[in-house]
């Protein structure tokens, strides 16, 4: 029977949900006609009844139960935006067993234990959307899986996250240090209560997983990504990087090298002159290389109330388009199995300032520690004298293990007093 | 009955048809995951068959004969890369007919006579998908109107032409002049034999046409685009606009105010900080700016024969998909019917350089010009003094026919010598 409408329930109405709800509302003509019939908010599932929620919905379609939306005949489409690993887990698993399409914001599902849902999405031959879980307001997931389903990629790096992007703007332009920086954003209310997700990376890191998946068509999960945060940044190291002419980001990195994956998080100085290095305050970007297609950048807000609503209206038309055309989308693209890297194995340039004594001969011990262990010296020059001589380094491209053997060698020698700081250098043409 | 497998004809094999056969074939097991069954081309209709072709295909699958692939019952996509009017227009409208889904890269027939094809795809419940028709490998078209189906778009702007930016580009950055830059991109094979449509801005109408349909959903035919090309911005206005704190560039702005449509093509000052100032060289980017999503930019390869071979298998797979499913992507979009402005009611900032009488009185003189217009000044200077004094001037917002008319006065003044240019400045943040 061909349906004149389509239910909508949703699964949580906080910030997420609420910009989806509210938006869905203010764009009800333009939705009805890309769907063909009208799409309408028919149940919002929420812990807290009483709670005040920023989108004007008749308080009657609130209800604390997820079965009346997951198991209700009029939901047609079921939107998960309560995040977490459970109920939402089992909710999806519900909704697409009975042939519910499901869309999702949750990147901590889906880059853990996303595997088994969309099995079941694809055994059930119905749509698992989930364009909001990555970098909020930019159409990725879809461009990557579908406009580019004959691509071959190569490489991902990404800002994908607009807390630490905000942090490390402020450190670069206003000289703040790391806690001034995240002290104002979460004044500005960029950052959560417990900043620990975003700033050591492991928001990162979960939506490089996603990225990697579909990028290389091989699963990858959050726990693959090697990560480290930004809390170890500091204003001197931004200070070399400008008059380097670099610009200090974190970055999220995905490569398919001879087969294998290299997925990682962490800050890096990245060339003045590359697209990422301007993306300012609290924007998300993504540049990818294909095999044909070449450089791509996709730029905009990755969070947000408004921004991510709109990424869930998007997947709200599509899923439901699907149920009156009686398509679908493509399902799960892991079709291979690759190996991931372990951080040992993967390759980059790296930055490193070094206390050493001003004596003659000292950059010769430190120029053959980097020899014997074959990472090349791209340039390196001293800073200072006498007991305030530094050595500032940077590297050809070279393996971590590599790198890290020289970082324990170059910590016994005597001419070295300090090994300072070490930072990738990424996105540079060699 | 269930397909083993899709059978794919090309009208064509130009830089575009052969970039798209090759990288059809390079990708082929990626492509038949996405799609399910195998994607073969059958059959290739070219004008002349003895024409060696940049792909490696059996020389038994060359035709004359376009109906050889419109209507061969084995002939599942119909992908039309010969560019132009005709025959073009008539194989699309065939193979629409008979049902065939199609794939195109024609921005010149979709932009003037899109409608009769959309229709007839709507009529037909199939797909018409044309990735490639807008900056070549930039997945642009599906994300606009299917990932951003139930946004509110306000405004885009977009560096669209390769040739264009690479031309200003090089004017900027290595000092040359525009006839020298246009011989180094002809050097390069970035512009064609016969520049004009490039140059003068007629590319970049017809994608800004098709953007505009897609983005305010009513429909905007090329020859409704204001159009100025770029042989007349000269040295000096990019040397005024980088002492400004501006990057001179052809834009394409579409922008609804009002539920009417403003759509235009020239060349522009955008300030440095802006994101579309950094495109250099060929690459193209579209700013897009939304109600709920905020900024969001798409940036790459515009042209070539890879960048748009693999927009044009993205397309390929979805028609596909398509037809294992029994799904159908979003047709024409085009619900409304709204107004398209004459440039004369449309508004921008503008800068202008005038020669004038170095003595008392001038700025007074050309200051009431402007306020009698009601064109607002923002700021002005003089340069250089007595024979070689110059007013540089840079306005608010202002309305076209305003600004005209402004010109028209100037041009009359005893102590105004000569309007030396005028250019619009945009994205400027007021």
């Amino acid at each position: 029977m061909a349906k004149d409408s389509i239910g909508v329930g949703l699964l949580g109405c906080g910030i997420v949900g609420s910009g989806a709800a509210r938006h869905l509302l203010a764009e009800a003509e333009a939705v009805a006609r890309a769907v063909g019939v009208p799409v309408e908010i028919r149940r919002v599932a929420v812990r807290n009844l009483a709670k005040k929620r920023d989108v004007d919905l008749d308080p009657s379609l609130f209800t604390h139960s997820v079965d009346d939306i997951v198991e209700a005949d009029d939901i047609d489409v079921v939107v998960e935006v309560i995040g977490g690993i459970e109920p939402a887990r089992t909710c999806i698993l519900k909704a697409l067993e009975l042939g519910k399409p499901v869309v999702s914001a949750n990147k901590e599902l889906l880059s853990t234990l996303g595997q088994e849902l969309f099995i079941k999405a694809d055994e059930k031959g119905t749509d698992l959307l989930f364009e909001a879980a990555v970098c909020g307001g930019i159409p990725l997931i879809r461009p990557l899986k579908e406009s580019l389903a004959g691509e071959g990629i190569k490489q991902i790096i990404g800002i994908v996250n607009g807390t630490t992007n905000f942090i490390l703007t402020r450190m670069s332009e206003s000289g703040m240090s790391f806690s001034e920086a995240l002290a104002e954003a979460e004044a500005l209310g960029y950052a959560e209560e417990d900043p620990t997700a975003d700033i050591e990376g492991f928001d990162a890191a979960a939506k490089a997983a996603i990225l990697a998946s579909i990028a290389f068509r091989s699963r990858v999960v959050a726990g693959q990504v090697y990560r480290e945060g930004i809390s170890q940044v500091t204003h001197r190291d931004i200070e070399f990087a400008q008059r380097l002419g670099y610009t200090v980001k974190l970055v999220a990195i995905a490569e398919e090298i001879d087969g294998e994956i290299a997925v990682r998080v962490h800050p890096a100085m990245l060339p003045n002159a590359h697209p990422l290095s301007s993306v300012r305050d609290s924007f998300n970007a993504v540049f990818v290389e294909g095999a044909s297609v070449g450089n791509l950048m996709f730029y905009g807000r990755g969070a947000g109330s408004d921004p991510t609503g709109s990424a869930v209206v998007g997947d709200i038309v599509a899923a439901s388009r699907n149920l009156i055309t009686g398509g679908r989308h493509l399902g799960c693209t892991c079709y291979f199995d690759k190996r991931v890297l372990p951080i040992d194995e993967m390759e980059s340039q790296y930055y490193m300032l070094l206390s050493v004594a001003d004596k003659p001969g000292v950059l010769a011990e430190v120029a053959s520690t980097f020899g014997s262990h074959e990472i090349s010296i791209r340039s390196v020059w001293q800073e200072g004298f006498g007991d305030e001589a530094q050595l500032v380094i940077v590297t050809h491209r070279g393996k971590e293990a590599n790198l890290q053997a020289t970082v324990d060698d170059l910590g016994v020698l005597d001419s070295v007093t300090k090994v300072v700081s070490v930072l990738r250098v990424e996105g540079e043409e060699e």
